[in-house]
């Protein structure tokens, strides 16, 4: 297969580990006879830097002529403490997301056994864990409108959802609890908030199309506790951009680290792949960064195309490289295996 | 000391857990010679029942009378799953809080090192967790303007922030960090809301008036990964409701279970003390129900008027209790401890 793969390194760690899964989709190509071809781009606080812009013309351009996009990290410190920064790293992750219509991220939380010993949580709880976090990626409060009072006295954020948004990801995420345990967990706060009631009345009704799926509803802060409480309760959750976001770093940390958290965002014409964690500036150029998560975002962008084999084999390099103690210190704190060390393993077992 | 208590029960489980918090105020009374007057009134489903209103203006006078308001729980599913109900128990909860201007929701998370066997969280991780959340209550999502355009197609929610609403919480969290260890944690999602921008910049600017406490700032997604994986970092959080509910609803089963959990909301004229869990119906009358909450949101009710050794002896009181496993079957499954078992030992101890 052809596959043309726009990547946006971004910043931080972004372009380190990164650079760990191409070497890995560079292995898979060499395998499995594909012929896959990569075009760099600019997204983030680099953007800002060179041009300016978060999101330039031209990186949204290579992204709307590949098949598909494989991203690291936006985010630098710089702006966080700066309110009043005009334009800041994460409008340009908004903003591509917007772009390209990912209206869907799928987050999958499972846990290695071997890795049972690190998570926070007791092992009881957690072994076996399967869950499909399906979260909404182009409305809600992230894309409503946005207020700050001339006397910057007052500020304000819409949160807004239409049917059509919500039926949309709903119509993937009862499909994707079809091919699973058949059931999906609607999480809202629809005692308090007139969005989350549509959702309720939205979802309701698409349920009665998948009679074979399970829907039941959890408020918010309810499924907050109990993911941790009892996460092997869940089979997929569907929920709004905002708790999306809050319910799958929490949930990230289930299986020991957030380094090992892969995501797809997806849409009716273009997909991107990244990882769950963030930029970490702490740790930028410092060798001690998961690649892990990259790598099974690029495992994800696979299966995506339906090379089902190809992603496996990642896969399988990954829980090897687990199985054998071959990861960065966010997982056995004694590790001396760096970065790139970890990609060159996982890539050798390709 | 006389105090005038309005007791609002509320729904579900709400009657049977205040039961035992007012017994054991009662004991107190007794014992420290003081005067407590309760008063009761409808709030939630059951005032919805009685007079088609969640708050009736009946309730609301006679908290505007008391000195402090008990309240047990809210909220019951014939509303919950009903997206169209005019009237829903929990506006009864939202306008009381609102009408009493109780804009600090405070919530302390501590745990009892007999229960970290209970916890989820691995010992390690738990022992010596001490944190006090500090929730804005009457502000942001919840309270903002609601839309539902007349075909149903579209819902919206207003997230909206005033600098004096982030003050005078903030102020509090400050004054409560300088009695505690001195740390504040400011949890938002600048990166992408224009209500956190103001939150930081707000909080920043007042932090200034504190210069014994430390301040930094966590994005609410890492902040619930964080509450998992390293709780002790934490001294005071502060942050928006929304964030508060999600959060707080977390953090409180580091402790083993929610049903242990108090909050008190406290404004400038008025207080009211509640259990962070809800009305819980499944468990209606089973006398299964965790009195331990509501009994030690009657400890901060009285710690709210000084009564520093009355609290004391509650909490102590709470401590043997479970110190002697005399707990209901959500912390040990095999108990056979009901609810007012567990009341009436706590209070047999005072
Ligand atoms: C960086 C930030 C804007 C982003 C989000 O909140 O969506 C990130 O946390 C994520 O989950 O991808
Ligand atoms: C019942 C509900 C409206 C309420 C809230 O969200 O504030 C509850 O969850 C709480 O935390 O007190």
């Amino acid at each position: 297969m052809d596959l043309k793969i726009a990547v946006l390194a971004g910043d931080g760690i972004g372009p380190e580990v990164t650079n760990e899964a191409v070497k890995v989709l560079k292995a898979i190509a060499l395998r499995f006879g594909h012929d896959f071809n990569f075009a760099e781009a600019l997204l983030g606080a680099c953007a800002i830097d060179k041009y300016n812009e978060a999101l330039p013309a031209n990186t949204l351009q290579i992204c709307q002529e590949a098949d598909a996009v494989l991203l690291g990290a936006v985010g630098h410190p710089k702006y966080d403490n700066n309110p009043d920064a005009p334009i800041r790293p994460e409008q340009g992750l908004l903003a591509i997301r917007k772009a390209l219509q990912l209206f869907a991220n799928i987050r999958p939380i499972t846990i290695y056994d071997k890795l049972i010993p690190q998570s926070p949580l007791k092992a009881d709880r957690i072994a076996g864990v399967d869950i499909a976090i399906y979260r909404e990626l182009t409305g809600g409060i992230y894309f409503g409108e946005k207020f700050l009072s001339e006397d910057k006295t007052v500020a304000s954020d819409l949160c807004t959802y239409s049917v059509k948004e919500i039926e949309q990801i709903a119509h993937m995420a009862f499909k994707a609890a079809q091919n699973r345990r058949k059931k999906l967990t609607l999480v809202d706060k629809a005692n308090v908030l007139e969005t989350s009631r549509l959702w309720r009345r939205v979802v309701t009704q698409i349920a009665t199309e998948y009679p074979d799926v399970a829907l039941d509803f959890l408020f918010v802060d309810n499924a907050a506790m109990q993911l941790i409480l009892n996460p092997k309760q869940f089979d997929v959750m569907l929920t709004e951009n905002m708790f999306g976001d809050i319910l799958s770093d929490e949930a990230s940390v289930i299986g020991g680290s957030i380094g090992l958290a892969a995501s797809a965002s997806v849409g009716d014409t273009y997909s991107l792949f990244e990882p769950i964690h963030g930029s970490y500036p702490a740790a930028t150029g410092k060798g001690i960064a998961n690649p892990v998560a990259s790598i099974l975002s690029a495992a994800l962008l696979l299966e995506h195309f339906d090379l089902y084999d190809e992603a496996a084999a990642i896969k399988n390099a990954v829980a090897a490289s687990i199985d054998q103690n071959f990861c960065t210190p966010d997982i056995f704190a004694d590790s001396t295996y760096s970065t790139s060390d970890v990609g060159d393993f996982i890539e050798s077992l390709i």
